[in-house]
């Protein structure tokens, strides 16, 4: 491998380079040398003036119910910055002051709570790295055109470090009644997001969070309290949570029924289809980016299951004649993006790249076929097959289809 | 432990809410209710205008060398914010174009090599969630008094995911010569920065990172690129790196000769001592904060160690007389922060809370007393004694010798 690196650098990828490079010691003289005394200290950072990487926006006359979208290829490791989330807006992002929200916990319970965010914040917090992805994610690849690159195809799919109180927690003071089973959960939003959860979730791994990688969850995800459901359909980890109205049976509510169900092609819908099943996608290189010619290139992406950690992304680069494991970044986060990492020669001949996610349950990614023959094509949501990206002799990458 | 925290709950914390909740279903109504569209959605988030969590700037002529301090007691989970990650500047951030940015490798290599920003970020690349602390961090701690809060005793330490290329890769492209010992590494400031590195380190784990929390590494942290050194004294942590000079000993910079070094109590100067040593600090309750009377509150920190990971932390609530572990965050990365958080019930008596880190390698972050009887108190730099917090009987927390 380290042999099969340097060759790499040495016959391409740093050829430009050492071309450019004085072969004596003492004669390489760096252009850049500012002299004058840069910006001071500040309170609160920004990223450099050059950076201009930026969520995705569709063209729309109703930007409060609309959808923005994570540049996936433009990130690095597993942690997507909070300005970079993506949203999904129903009726737009309310204005809330954490001084008067509320968390009220009433139904099926013992005794009904009132929580303030503050006494929240009090209570005994856990930290866990998941992604959240919304269950239209990749829908364009229902279509065999397939969305141009990976932001437009697969950017409704972020991860953060969320940080709250376990909803276990809370439902225990609240005291479940045997009659238990569901809760509504609703948000503070305008048009009230509501969704029915099961009650076996909510005492499992569901974690009121109030922060979001260390600092405030970001009014685009919820801000002051989200709903988190680890490995749920983004949909129904409720932002601007306020109320959780415990009962015996589901609430069937317009967000539930209108939406995010699935027609299949026998006529019959697939409804409360919470689980995100294993996905992966090359992020790097993908459709719409030329890579620099012939050498050495780091395939990268990412990897994700709603069911658990991911066990092993395969690479396949003949179109998927042929399969290598990638390498996987450690340590592997159940419920949350893994990053993985393939090294390739790209020879200059056109050929496709595609990538297939293996989770901890065993479950394999499968291929857009295998997927459609399962489910029809009548759905927009849970697309999880695999994404071939055709990568032309010149280096430019699109679409199979494109 | 359950039936503590109900207890908790129900006696102490949710009392005040409890009491704010009507008993019967359908009565309880929360206040709060938008009925305008709201926010739509945009191309790069920003905060809630309700937060205003600050970095900590000192009251100086020269903001440009300076320092500003991460609020510690204000964030959540291990991963500090980019635009609250602390600053050391000596001569401000520089304006740098990552397209003009080179970084060069010269001296007693085989292959003196020119690289842009481009270039290493088509090369293999790692990512990992290391902390960068400033030997200078809690250098107010010599002196009894210390700090007022935890920002700024103990706030010149961040952690983040770093993304870039192993430095021992491009020394391998560049072909080490048998007497190559050292190498300066040489930012891109005005000051030209300067600190000598063992190739011993730069072999080991370290890296050219060209990224921080999944986005472009952020000016005031060295964009577009910065060396790091897991685990190793903040300042040698190059930013803005511009240059690596190989040779067969230390170059004796000015940054690591009239600083960077510390003073022994026999008059001797300790020098190259580069890594941080194991140490843990109570941010939550700390310093100038007044928790909300008797009853559960959860003790909150961190602790980390630069060789290797925090196998333990303990916490004393009675001012080191005895000790308890706390429960650690998992997964726990090695040179990382990692969160601890122990269950507490405040009885109203004025106590002295405390915490204790043990590394991987055995070692115990000492006491104040222990670390001034090995080295006495003329240097300001590598202190990393426990540190106690007094909680008043009406909840307010000081300094012990406040």
């Amino acid at each position: 491998m380290r042999k099969d690196r340097r060759k790499f650098l040495g016959a391409a990828a740093l050829g430009g380079a050492l071309a450019g490079c004085a072969s004596k010691e003492g004669a390489v003289e760096v252009t850049e040398e500012p002299s004058l005394l840069g910006k001071p200290v500040g309170a609160y950072g920004e990223r450099s003036p050059f950076e201009n990487v930026k969520r995705h926006l569709n063209d729309t006359k109703t930007p409060q119910a609309a959808s923005s979208r994570t540049p996936l290829h433009q990130l690095h490791g597993i942690i997507t910055p909070s300005a970079l989330h993506f949203e999904r807006h129903h009726s737009g992002v309310p204005h809330l002051d954490p001084a008067q929200h509320r968390l009220l916990i009433h139904g099926l319970v013992e005794r009904p709570l009132v929580l303030t965010v503050a006494e929240l914040k009090r209570l005994p917090s856990v930290s866990r790295v998941h992604f959240v992805e919304c269950s239209g994610n990749t829908g364009s690849e229902w279509s065999p055109k397939g969305a141009p690159d990976v932001q437009r195809g697969f950017g409704l799919a972020s991860c953060s470090e969320w940080t709250g109180v376990p909803l276990s927690l809370l439902l225990a003071e609240a005291g479940l009644k045997k009659e238990a089973k569901w809760m509504l959960a609703e948000g503070a939003d305008p048009c009230k997001m509501s969704r029915s959860v099961p009650v076996e979730k909510a005492m499992n791994d569901a974690m009121i969070a109030y922060a979001q990688n260390g600092e405030a969850i970001r009014p685009e995800q919820g801000y002051p309290l989200r709903l988190i459901l680890p490995g749920w359909e983004g949909n129904i980890n409720v932002k601007w949570l306020r109320r959780l109205h415990v009962a015996d049976e589901p609430f069937y509510t317009k967000d539930e029924t209108s939406k995010y169900t699935e027609l299949q092609s026998d006529g019959k819908a697939r409804i409360f289809t919470f689980e995100m099943d294993a996905k992966s996608v090359i992020t790097s290189p993908s459709g719409e980016q030329k890579i620099g010619g012939p050498g050495f290139h780091e395939i990268s992406g990412l990897a994700w299951s709603g069911r658990g950690r991911i066990e092993k992304v395969e690479v396949s680069i003949d179109g998927g004649k042929t399969w290598k494991p990638a390498q996987l970044q450690e340590p592997r986060y159940s419920k949350a993006f893994t990053r993985f990492r393939f090294p390739w020669e790209f020879t200059g001949v056109e050929t496709i790249i595609v990538s297939r996610a293996v989770d901890e349950t065993g479950y394999v990614q499968p291929s857009r076929q295998e997927l459609i023959a399962a489910r029809g094509t009548n759905s927009q949501y849970h697309n999880n097959a695999t994404k071939p990206w055709r990568v032309a002799a010149d280096g430019s990458v699109t679409n199979v289809e494109a």
